[in-house]
C-alpha cells in the first residue's frame, strides 16, 4: 500500500532526508556533540556484582532460612497506614545508597507474608521448593521472552518437553499442543477462545455481531475466571449457565444436560463446557468421564479446569479423581499449586494437532516472526499467545521435575492428601470442631464453635453468631503471626475455615498446633 | 439457593456424613494409618539452603559476570535438534543429584541468549539492571500473589506508590487508577475492554449480540496486540481500522478523522482510538495532542500505547515526544523496556477515578474478597484484574527507582537516545550503510549494502538481492555469537536491520564494532 512508491528513494536518499532538523537535534543532545559521556560504559559492573552478592545473602537469610523456620512468624501484620510509614515508599529525584537499598530489601521480605512457612495454609500454593526457586532466579537473571527460538532457545525446548510430559500424564497418547500462561485464569480464557474459534473461525475477523447467542456451562462451584472470560470475550456473563453441583461440590451430569437443553430451547447455541477437577473451595472433582459423554453427544468443547486438581495425575493412587480427562479438548493445570513450582507456572494444554492454538491467536507480526529465518520457525511459539512478551515459566517446573523425578512428585502429592485426611479425622474427633464434609482432595473445610456457642440450638441465631467467629480468629492469628488459614462463606453457610495442606515441611504437629491455636484464639468468643 | 436447607444439618452432623467410605479411605492412605511418614517434615531445609547457595554462585558467575562481559559471546547458537541433545531434556521417574542439577543450571544459562550483554540489540529490552534483578529475585523468593492485601501487603503498597508516580509523570494531576499486567499486550487489551465497558456496561453481562458494530482505530504502525485484543474480545480484527501514518511512521490525524467518518457512514460505532508513543519498528510517536482533539470531538476513548516510548516521560529533554498524553483515558507503559526493569514490568494506567477498572473486571469471588475482613478491603486489588494470581511486578521498578532516583533514570534515557543519534550519524557517514530515516527515538533502522551490490541501479533487482542480505548476516552473527540485532521487512521495503540501543553498558566502541562486524560478516554477499 502506502510504502509501494517510497522504498527505493528512501533507500538511496536517506542521507538527505533528515538534514533540516540536524542543528536542533545536536543542540538537544550535547552528549553527542561533546562525546565523552558515550565513550565509556555508564555503569560499573563490578559494583553491580557486589550489590547482587550482598542482596543474595539477605534473600537466603530472610526469605529462605527465616521464612521456613517454624519458630518465626508467618507474617508481621501491619495495617496499610502503618506499613506505608515503615516502608518509606516515596520515589525521589535522588537515588539511595546500596546499604539503604539492602535495608529496603530486608523490609520488603520482613513485612511480606511467608508463604513458605510451615504454618501457611491460606492459599492453593504454599511451601518453598528450592529447585523451582533457583530456576525462577535463573529465568529472571537470563531475562528473556519466549516469542522466538532465537532469543529463548533453551526455554522453548524446555517448555516443549514439559508440555509433552504433562500431555502424557493426561493420557493424550498422540500428543497435542500447549503453552504456559500467566495464571490459570488466562488458561481458562484461552480454552473459551479456542472453543469459539473452532465453532466459528470467522468470529476472529468479524466479531460476534452476526453470531447466534453462544452459551457456556460450568458448575456453580467452578472458578470465577470462566465468568471473567465470558465478560472479556464479549460473550456476556449471563451466557455462562451455572450447572448445579451435588452436596460434595461435584457437577451433576444430568443437570448439565438439562441446562444444555434449556439453552437450545431458548434458541441459543451451546459451545463450551468447563469441568472442574479440584474446585477452589471444597476441592471437588466433577465427573469428567460422564461430562465427556454429554459433550460428545452434543458436540461441545470440553475443557477441564484442573489448575488445582491436575497434580493428582502424578499419583497412581489418586489419578482416578480425573478419570476421563484424556477425553477433554483442553486442560488448564497449574504446577504452581500442589506441585509447588514457583509462581507463576500455569500450563494450558490442547488436544488439537492442527495448530488451532496458533491459528486462533496469530497476528503474524513481521518484525518478530520473519519467515526467512535460518532455523525452523515452527519453534517460534509467540504467535500461539495473546501476549507478546511471555515468561519462560515452564523452566521452573522442568528443573524441579528433573531434580525430584516423577516418583518424588508422586510421593509429595500422596503425602499432602494423606495429611489432609489426617487433619479431617482430627477435626472430627475434636470437641467444638465440625467438618463441612470429608475432603476429596487437599481442602479441609470446618467450623470452630467456641464453648459459649456450643449449647445453642441449631438455628439462625447460632449461624449468625458462628458467622462472626472465623473473621475474628483470622484477625487474631494475623496479628499474632502464628499461622494463616483462609475463611469464607459458601451459599448461606456461615463463615468457615478452608485449610489447604500442600507443603511437605508440614508435619502432623503443625496440624495439631493449628487446631489448638484456633481454640486458643477463639475460645472467648460468644 | 441449593444450600438453603443443608447448612445446619451439615454443621451438626458432620461426623456422620462420610462414615460409609471411611474403611476404603484408610486403605488408600497407608501413611495415615501407619503414621510415621506424617510425623516429620518430608524435606530437609538445610540441604535446600545449601543447594540454593551453590546455585546462586552459578547464577552470579554465569548469568551476571559472563553474561555482561564483552569478551564473551552474546549467544552460543545451537540448532533445536543439537540443543535437545545437549540439554538432556527428558523428565524421568527418578530424580537427579544436586551436582547434576547445577550442571543443568549452567547449561540453561550457557545456551540462553545473553540479553544483558553489551552487544545485544535485538529486542526492545536489553541490559542488566542489578537493583531490578534483586527485586525480581525477592518476588520469586517471597512467592506471593497480588490479589489481596492480606497475602501481599508490601507489594500492594509498592504497586500503588509506583502507579501514582507514573501518573504524576503522565500529568494526571488528580491521579487515577492502574494495575501491573503480564505484558503490554495485556495492557492494551485492558484498554479496549474498559473503553467498551464505558461505552456500554451491559456488554459485560449480555455480550455483544445486540450491540452495534463497534470500531476501533490504530495506526498502521501500531502494535499487533490491538488486533489480538479485537480478536479475543469478540470485536473482530476487521473492525480495527488502520489509520495511515506519514513517512516518519506517525499517525496522520486527518486520516484518523476520515476513518472515523467512514465507520460512521457504514453505520458502525467508533469507540476507541489507540495512539502509539514509540512504534515497534521505527520508534515513531503519534501526535497525541492532535489525536486527543479528535477523540474529544467524537467522544472516543483515547488510549496511548506508550509501552516503548513512555520512558521519555522521565526526561525533561525528551518528554515533548508525548505531548498531550495527560489527555489520554488510559496509558500502557512498560518499564521493562527502555527503563530496564526486569521482565515483566508493564503498567496499565487509567485516568478514571470511579473504579471503572474494578467494575469492568470484577467477579466478586467470595472465597478471596470477603467483605468482613478486619482491614480496609479497598486495598485488595485482585478484582481489578482478569487474572486471579498476579505477580508483584511493580516492586522490580520500585526498588531500582529508589536506588537510582528519577534523575538517574533520566540520564539513562538521555544517554540511550544520544547513543541512537550517534549510531544514526555514523551509519550515514559509512560507505555501504543506508539509514531508513532519522531516528525519533532509540530505534535505528538501516540497510547494509555489500560492495558487490553497490554498483547496481535502483530497482527490483537490487531490492531482491538486498532483501537476502540481512538474514544471512543475522545467521552469521548468531553462529559467531558476536552480537544480536533484529532485521525485518516493512511494507515492500527489503529486509533491513532494526537496532535498538538501551543498555548503559554500551559505549560508542560497541556501536562502531557493530558496523564493522556487519561489514565483515556481509562483505562477500552478492
Amino acid at each position: 500500500g502506502r510504502e509501494t512508491k517510497r522504498s527505493l528513494c528512501k533507500l538511496t536518499d536517506s542521507r538527505e532526508t533528515d538534514s533540516p532538523r540536524r542543528a536542533t537535534e545536536i543542540k538537544c543532545c550535547p552528549a553527542v556533540r561533546d562525546g565523552p559521556a558515550l565513550r565509556e560504559p555508564a555503569v560499573e559492573m563490578s559494583a553491580a556484582e557486589r550489590f547482587i552478592h550482598e542482596a543474595l545473602e539477605v534473600i537466603i537469610d530472610e526469605a529462605v532460612k527465616k521464612a521456613t523456620d517454624v519458630q518465626e512468624k508467618v507474617c508481621d501484620w501491619q495495617s496499610p497506614e502503618k506499613l506505608r510509614e515503615l516502608l518509606d515508599l516515596e520515589l525521589k529525584d535522588g537515588g539511595e545508597s546500596d546499604s539503604k537499598i539492602l535495608q529496603h530489601c530486608k523490609n520488603a521480605i520482613r513485612y511480606s507474608v511467608k508463604t513458605s512457612h510451615p504454618r501457611f495454609f491460606n492459599q492453593l500454593f504454599a511451601g518453598l521448593e528450592p529447585y523451582s526457586m533457583v530456576a525462577s532466579f535463573i529465568t529472571e537473571a537470563v531475562k528473556t521472552s519466549l516469542y522466538t527460538y532465537e532469543v529463548a532457545p533453551v526455554f522453548t525446548l524446555m517448555e516443549d518437553a514439559v508440555l509433552k510430559k504433562m500431555m502424557e500424564l493426561i493420557g493424550w497418547d498422540e500428543g497435542g499442543d500447549g503453552i504456559f500462561n500467566p495464571g490459570g485464569s488466562m488458561s481458562n480464557m484461552y480454552a473459551v477462545n479456542l472453543a469459539r474459534y473452532r465453532f466459528c473461525p470467522d468470529i476472529k475477523e468479524v466479531g460476534l455481531y452476526n453470531a447466534p447467542r453462544l452459551v457456556m456451562f460450568t458448575s456453580q462451584e467452578g472458578h470465577y475466571s470462566i465468568s471473567k472470560a465470558a465478560a472479556l470475550l464479549g460473550l456476556g456473563t449471563k451466557n455462562v449457565y451455572a450447572v448445579p453441583s451435588d452436596d460434595r461440590g461435584k457437577m451433576i451430569p444430568s443437570a448439565l444436560e438439562e441446562k444444555i437443553e434449556l439453552a437450545r430451547s431458548e434458541g441459543a447455541v451451546p459451545f463450551f463446557v468447563n469441568a472442574t477437577a479440584g474446585t477452589t473451595v471444597f476441592g471437588a472433582f466433577d465427573p469428567v468421564d460422564e461430562i465427556a459423554d454429554i459433550c460428545e453427544r452434543h458436540s461441545l468443547w470440553l475443557h477441564v479446569d484442573a489448575c488445582w486438581g491436575g497434580a493428582a495425575l502424578v499419583s497412581n493412587q489418586h489419578k482416578h479423581l480425573l478419570k476421563g480427562i484424556h477425553r477433554a479438548d483442553s486442560v488448564a493445570w497449574n504446577p504452581h499449586k500442589m506441585l509447588m513450582a514457583c509462581l507463576q507456572c500455569s500450563a494450558f494444554l490442547i488436544k488439537d494437532k492442527t495448530s488451532l492454538l496458533q491459528r486462533c491467536h496469530s497476528a503474524k507480526a513481521s518484525y518478530l516472526f520473519q519467515q526467512d529465518k535460518f532455523y525452523d520457525v515452527s519453534y517460534d511459539t509467540g504467535d500461539k499467545s495473546v501476549q507478546c512478551s511471555r515468561k519462560p515459566d515452564a523452566f521452573k517446573f522442568w528443573l524441579m521435575w528433573k531434580a525430584l523425578g516423577s516418583s518424588e512428585l508422586e510421593r509429595r502429592v500422596d503425602r499432602a492428601l494423606a495429611m489432609a485426611r489426617y487433619l479431617a479425622q482430627t477435626v472430627k474427633k475434636r470437641e467444638g470442631f465440625h467438618l463441612l464434609m470429608k475432603p476429596e482432595y487437599a481442602n479441609v473445610c470446618f467450623w470452630y464453635v467456641p464453648p459459649a456457642l456450643r449449647g445453642l440450638p441449631d438455628g439462625p441465631e447460632l449461624w449468625r453468631k458462628l458467622h462472626t467467629v472465623a473473621p475474628v480468629i483470622k484477625e487474631r492469628m494475623m496479628k499474632t503471626g502464628s499461622m494463616m488459614i483462609g475463611y469464607q462463606t459458601h451459599g448461606d453457610k456461615p463463615n468457615f475455615f478452608r485449610m489447604v495442606v500442600i507443603n511437605p515441611q508440614v508435619s502432623k504437629q503443625d496440624l495439631d498446633f493449628v487446631l489448638d491455636e484456633i481454640h486458643s484464639l477463639g475460645k472467648d468468643l460468644r
